[in-house]
């Protein structure tokens, strides 16, 4: 398939064409900016909604309950699966969420994992362009789901339009995300798992902590009892509908253009240090042992190469 | 306290002087680079311990059990409590975990949480000052507390001449803990809590995991039953002789300090591309309400915002 050809057969809604642009983004090719350019007019078609919390929570059963909601709902659905797992066990786990996950082979539904190697800005880069090419595909609804665990994941999760924490009625979890800044993100919050014991808990803890915040909702699912679904994904479409009356949609989607510029320029200057570093003359190597020997000044070490960095840039910049 | 009382405090071990110094690591205060300056012969004086692991699996009480030990063993003992924490909730439950410690006011033990707001390569940097300051207040041993869920809390992680990972023998802990990249850096796992079941599926999941790396040592501790604990403390000291003996812990210590100098780095010209940002003449916000309203391109955005990046940049280093 040529980029022409993904290009249509993402327009015409085809798996083969879609899977085929996400791992171009997720490989970093470049080719993948004339989709970008050409798509500009689809941006923000699909209401986006991040579906976060601890590990363990069931974030992916109650994805599945969700399609199956979709489906019956004849909207068009994508799902992205994302990670910042270590390099090494990373796309083999995802493939198994993938798996796990029921009604992800009706024509309309795309669900697919999302991992990048290495390199944090490039994660949220992936994602902000995978959205893209799902909302090319004319899908109405995108689920992101990550792992609420830190800084990089509450940043995903600020992409979507609409914010779901998952819980689960298991003492310290709200708190576990609460550290995590979860608290702050959420419009809907859901404890999932009503079977289990201290559901009650869970709702006081929470209630408590989100006393101040009017607008949260607290919702009881079960993915396993095929439990409060339906009640979760009208949730979803009013307070989709609540925020962008609000103004609070704009706000939120101009954000998200926002981190992504600054995650582009931030990238860009770290590419300029890396290449610093790797440059012979400047032999960071040395200088490490040098100040592990206690010959030289970890302070004046950081000074000397801040500006032998200015050097180098400076001179990059003229040429 | 003025800053010479201070340097003679944490020489003397006086608790008082040991925590200002810390806070203002953790305030970003700079005149603690005349501390660092002055303690750089003290530098890797201790045995530097990583506790690690997923969220609940009880690292706190575990320590706690190890300060215990160590009082026995009349060494002195330096505890971190690091926790990117979210800012609105990070100190309050830092805090409560310090209160939750046992022995933590005996005169050879020194526990502090550390916690600095925002800037990740801040948290990573107040680690290793405050690692120097117990280094010259006289301790044997650091342990530096992290929860292990993300790239953040393997870095700081990291630092350690010794990383023990701490599950719980519960269904899928090692499979995050796999996913958090845990695996990568342990040198001992200990499944704490053996009054719990699943304890051998725990182990053998584990040894699945760990089959090719000969070296790790898998021990079973109760903090609650008090078991486990002394062996857990001798292997924690054979390992750091065994890695001694190979060369590894001065490889792991010239790591951390190339780590710190990147850093350092790193943070400089991020900080040249937020004054950037928030110049009056670039007027991002203007450009973030174009490409929202589709009559600006975000690929040409990008470029135009780098070129003038870079031209700032330019400008600055001239001058």
């Amino acid at each position: 398939m040529n980029i022409q050809e993904i290009k249509q057969g993402i327009i015409e809604g085809d798996r083969r064409a879609i899977a085929k642009a996400i791992t171009m983004i997720e490989e970093g090719n470049k080719e993948i900016y004339d989709l970008i350019k050409d798509f500009k007019d689809y941006a923000g078609k699909a209401i986006v909604v991040g579906i976060t919390g601890p590990p363990g929570v069931g974030k992916s059963s109650l994805i599945s309950k969700l399609l199956k909601e979709a489906i019956e709902r004849n909207m068009k659905v994508g799902v992205l699966l994302v990670d910042p797992s270590s390099p090494i066990s990373g796309g083999a786990l995802l493939g198994n969420r993938v798996r796990l996950m029921e009604n992800i082979t009706h024509e309309n539904v795309y669900v697919r994992s999302l991992a990048t190697r290495g390199w944090k800005g490039g994660l949220s880069k992936a994602v902000d362009d995978s959205i893209l090419i799902l909302e090319a595909s004319g899908k109405n609804i995108i689920f992101i789901e990550t792992v609420g665990a830190g800084q990089i994941e509450t940043d995903i999760a600020k992409k979507a339009d609409v914010v779901v924490v998952v819980l689960m009625p298991y003492s310290g979890d709200e708190i576990q995300a609460l550290k995590a800044g979860l608290m702050e993100i959420g419009d809907i919050f859901v404890i999932n798992k009503e079977d289990l014991d201290k559901v009650r808990t869970t709702e006081l803890t929470l209630r408590m902590i989100l006393e101040k915040e009017k607008g949260s909702k607290i919702l009881y699912t079960s993915a396993v009892y095929n439990k409060g679904i339906k009640e979760l994904f009208d949730a979803i479409l009013n307070t989709w509908n609540e925020l962008n009356g609000k103004g609070e949609i704009v706000r939120r989607r101009m954000e998200r253009i926002k981190s992504k510029l600054i995650n582009y320029l931030s990238d860009r200057i770290d590419g300029l240090l890396q290449n610093f570093l790797n440059e012979e003359d400047i032999n960071i190597e040395n200088i490490v042992k040098q100040i592990y020997n206690k010959s030289l000044d970890e302070v004046e070490a950081s000074n000397y190469l801040f500006k032998k960095l200015n050097e180098k840039i400076l001179k990059e910049l003229k040429d």
